[in-house]
């Protein structure tokens, strides 16, 4: 008597995927639960309760997706073409701060699930917040997965420091381990966003429960050589020294990893998840996955997120994967289709760690599959000659759209390209709430400049109100003379060069920023230290007092990214640059307090001096009363007060330096 | 009153593709006969015999796909992840030779305008044999094109020298010129495949029709470096030597130009077209595209033929070359997706040299559009914050199944995904035919390394049986001494240094086949000459006489590639190397001619000397009576037959070389 399944898949062309890359050009196979029974010419033997004719199609182990974060896919689109600092801190971070919880997270995870689905994914790695809901959605759509709940050294979204996220972590690890599709772990970020001590804990919690562990590594060349710096040492030898590895690992990017390392990898047993689109988009660089494929690693392919990504497209990424080793290396041999193919299943499985599980079509596995139609036009013709050549005709020529059925873990998720577990109009319905009140938001800190500097963070809402003139000098002779003499008790001095870039933009109302980055001096000249800040000013001045203006500056911010961080994400329309030494005094003068700026103009370069004069004020009253006084001063110092300078010296640089006048 | 149009389409984000990029959110585009009369909020103002409610997609100009070689879709998933010269002298080549008709071309082409109708793309450039054929499917699918007759100095399927190729291409632009769907001109195929003269020719050609040229330029370094050799100049410098500018150029690939040679191109009004797949498949390299962009070069975006590619998917190539030249450069700022999607639009037509044509939705240019549906779930949620976004949804998620109508000339091509010019059913059974013929003559070339050989040109069937015995000796000293004597008449003698690759199979039926370079030295040691042949030999002694032995060689090629493409185009099991020191005579001995070959072997290296004693052989009787004088022979050398060595030393290899023994 034929022995039963449950399910008989016939008429196929059967990938296993398998050790050998078995191939059943006839084939089928056989289901009974939520495993493979048989597949290939066994399979044919079997007496099914259920057959479904292939009619000719390729029957393959679902893809496995081996990086992602699917609840972003609720931002897909948010901002583009950015520098990754501009698009994480600018973008990502400010939203998520503001949107993500359980309900984000569930909605983004199904939505991220049925376009998954639709592409053919029956598994994937991911790594998020809230990651119980991650769990608990994809668990609902029937998809299998490697959950990592993120753990950093600063606030997110579902914890206020490192301890919780790792109870969270904890929790959610004893909560959801041994579920039949879900795989619980810890994720501690990378190691630029981890302490020593979170990667130990993370390593250890994985290893007590003996679950994978998932983490961002050697993705930029910024990262690898900011751990040269502070360590000595790159990506794989620094999580080494903490420990990592006695958990087992699964490691996104390895962009920027050496062969030594490729080995230790190796040696630990580590998986890789190879991103090429990600990287790409974000020009982090090529992994060198040909040489990580010769020395037997375990290398997957992942879509990263739908935010920089911009979908999950295992299809596209699996042909990017096979073309982007070829033009990084110049050798059109390099990892061919079978080979790419592979790391899209059993070897990004063997990533997750999950090998056992998934990842190829074997008697005792799972029934991860799924059905593709290559008889699509843009897949024609087909040759026959290389049996071998489907390979090629999947990941060079088809399309994620010709997946027809797909099936995780003997349960069908969709069949004639219809979702079985998911309802795709409540999805679209859902994500274009949330696309509204998103943008909403970043709507209105887009109205102005200063709703921007709010949300990128560290904003501090400082309005001052300052009197102040300036003034050209040939010689600092009297000043110097002045200061020296009884008329100021000096309070206390500095010296330093100090680097303006003024930012301004079409809409004048939205004042200037100024980026600033002082470098003070000693006695000497030299340079002892540095400090940086933003400011945001009117453009206006608000009142005039004889040749005195009064001024207002209205916001105040820790420089905390580049200059080239906030170009990119303001956007300026016109930027000027002001370089100057100054020497600064803090006199008291008919005991009211002045700071006496005493400055050389370099950039633009003029000759001379410049005399400012300024005080803080608080009021009308107070600030008419200063300006008598300063007025006074400016005459004890010999000057003329100029009013066509400006406060911040910028109408020179943009008329370009002239001599003083005389 | 309102004016009037033949069609309008409403309630569409119209994407003009124009200089200033202009975007009509709610807008329409007005169309009568085969031209753009109206969008934007213009259009709404016609009144229309026939009104499209587009149902919020997008309406942008249909794609233009920038280089490709249309016929060979018929030729896709033949063969891949080969080097190109397996890939083109060992596979493309052989079958084009067998197979390309204007039948085959006819086919290739509708199959391919099929594919590339259905993922938007309304006019290319082609470079083919039998053009007139690719022009007449072209104009019959309703397509748009620039089609390059090919000239090349090699004898082709369609022309048996390049004075007929050049007389087909003059004959083809004076029957097409005017065509409103077609722009015939030359297409000189490549520098290395044209010489000088062809160059010229096909510019002068294209210049006195006023018609386009494309060729393929600067593909790959080895291209590049051959011409700095030969002439000490890149690409660019060697075409503008030749006269080429003189007509407008439209050149592929460009992958490895400098600077100067952008500012060349950009001088004379050369497009480009980028081709990321292709020269990523190819391992030839990064093309600098954000500097041609930066310069102002008109640089499209082309999907190369089908049968390198693996497809014609125009999406797919503008996402990667979107992604390409941020990941080659490090710079994720560089060609953000809105230029992208101008180098797949406006900036392609431009390249064509048929930018007042297409490219962009402007009033006056033919109607040349697509709509595409946005609204799938991998491309959820659609942020409306910055309405620039909709090109980074189109360029990095949306998929050629996305496009649901397209409009070339005014006519529509398809409609809801329904092919309106083509018949898809008719295509597939076709192409299966013609797939079923290919893979029969590939297959009866693949049963044995003998059809391989044959089908990759220049194998001459020359049969010959030799005699021949084999010794050991320790010294040279009797050898000389009796060929000093009067036993022979030396006719003449030689001395070569002759490295063998000796290539075997699974199966040992195929014989063997040896690869051999001869160095021929002078007396003094010195090489004056080299050259290089394959064999393929049986593998069994045919015959033997005493310690004589006969064997057959079967097959002599000029080997005219290197042995890198025949190891990778055979990819024989087992590889042997034998290099030895050669001194040869050709002797004659009782009036029968023989040869004295005394050897020293260097790879393996092995002590003493080998002494080979050879003469053909034309039938049994011959072969038994030169096998007892060759004994004879070899008793005048004071030499002991070694049946062990083997006719190639390929044994000693084999085994390691030892000393001679005593």
């Amino acid at each position: 008597m034929s022995p039963a399944c449950d399910l008989l898949l016939t008429n196929a062309t059967v990938l296993t995927m398998d050790d050998a890359f078995s191939i059943h050009p006839s084939g089928g196979v056989a289901v009974t639960g939520d495993s493979v029974v048989a597949t290939g010419p066994d399979a044919l033997g079997y007496t099914a309760s259920e057959t479904l004719d292939c009619g000719g199609r390729v029957v393959m182990p679902g893809l496995v997706n081996a990086h992602t974060h699917v609840p972003m896919s609720l931002l897909r689109g948010l901002a583009d073409d950015l520098r990754l600092d501009v698009w994480l801190m600018g973008y990502m971070m400010p939203v998520e701060r503001e949107f993500v919880s359980p309900e984000f997270v569930r909605l983004g995870t199904h939505l991220g699930c049925a376009e998954m689905i639709r592409s053919g994914i029956t598994c994937f790695a991911d790594m998020y917040y809230f990651e119980e809901a991650v769990a608990e959605a994809t668990a609902a759509a029937g998809m299998r997965a490697f959950c990592g709940q993120t753990v950093l050294r600063f606030p997110s979204p579902d914890a206020r420091s490192f301890e919780e996220g790792l109870a969270r972590a904890r929790a959610f690890i004893e909560e959801w381990k041994g579920h039949p599709l879900i795989v619980p772990g810890p994720a501690p970020h990378a190691p630029y966003t981890c302490t020593p001590e979170i990667l130990r804990s993370c390593a250890e919690l994985a290893a007590e429960f003996d679950v994978p562990l998932h983490i961002h590594l050697s993705e930029t060349l910024l990262e690898v050589e900011g751990l040269r710096q502070a360590h000595g040492m790159p990506g794989v030898p620094w999580v080494r020294k903490q420990g990592l590895f006695d958990a087992k690992v699964l490691a996104a990017h390895c962009v920027h990893v050496d062969e030594g390392e490729i080995r230790t990898l190796k040696n630990y047993r580590a998986g890789v998840s190879h991103n090429p689109s990600s990287n790409l988009k974000l020009g982090a660089g090529i992994a060198p996955v040909a040489a990580m494929l010769k020395l037997g690693l375990n290398v997957g392919i992942g879509t990263d997120g739908a935010a920089s990504n911009n979908d999950l497209d295992m299809f596209e990424e699996t042909r990017l994967a096979a073309l982007l080793a070829k033009g990084g290396s110049g050798d059109p041999t390099a990892v061919p289709a079978r080979d790419a193919l592979a790391m899209a299943t059993r070897l990004g499985a063997a990533a997750l760690h999950l090998d056992s599980v998934t990842g190829s079509l074997e008697p005792g596995k799972r029934a991860d599959l799924i059905v593709i139609d290559l008889h699509q036009l843009h897949n024609l013709p087909a040759f026959a000659r290389d049996p071998g050549g489907v390979y090629a005709r999947i990941v060079y020529a088809s399309k994620s759209t010709d997946v027809v059925h797909v099936m995780c873990n003997g349960q069908w998720l969709m069949r004639d390209r219809v979702l079985l577990t998911l309802d795709e109009e409540n999805l679209t319905r859902e994500a274009r709430g949330w696309a509204t009140r998103i943008d909403a938001f970043l709507g209105s800190r887009e109205v102005s400049v200063l709703q921007k500097l709010v949300a990128v963070g560290g904003a501090i809402e400082q309005e001052s109100f300052e009197v102040q003139v300036k003034a050209r000098l040939d010689s600092a002779d009297r000043v110097l003379a002045a200061l020296n003499g009884d008329l100021f008790t000096v309070i206390r001095s500095s010296r330093y060069r100090q680097h303006d870039i003024y930012w301004s933009f079409d809409d004048p109302e939205q004042g200037r920023l100024r980026f600033r980055e002082d470098e003070i001096l000693d006695d000497t000249g030299a340079v002892t230290g540095e400090r940086s800040r933003l400011t945001l000013t009117g453009n206006t001045r608000e009142a005039r007092f004889g040749a005195v203006m009064l001024f207002r500056s209205r916001y105040l911010a820790p420089a905390a990214h580049s200059a080239r961080f906030y170009r990119e994400y303001f956007r300026p329309s016109a930027e000027h640059l002001v370089e100057k030494e100054r020497r600064r005094w803090l006199v008291a003068y008919r005991g009211v307090e002045f700071y006496v700026h005493l400055d050389r103009l370099l950039n633009p370069a003029a000759e001379g001096y410049f005399l400012e004069l300024k005080s803080r004020t608080w009021s009308q009253r107070d600030a008419r009363d200063k300006a008598a006084v300063i007025s006074e001063l400016l005459t004890a110092f010999g000057a003329t007060a100029d009013e066509t300078i400006g406060p911040g010296y910028i109408e020179l640089a943009r008329r370009g330096a002239s001599s003083p006048e005389a």
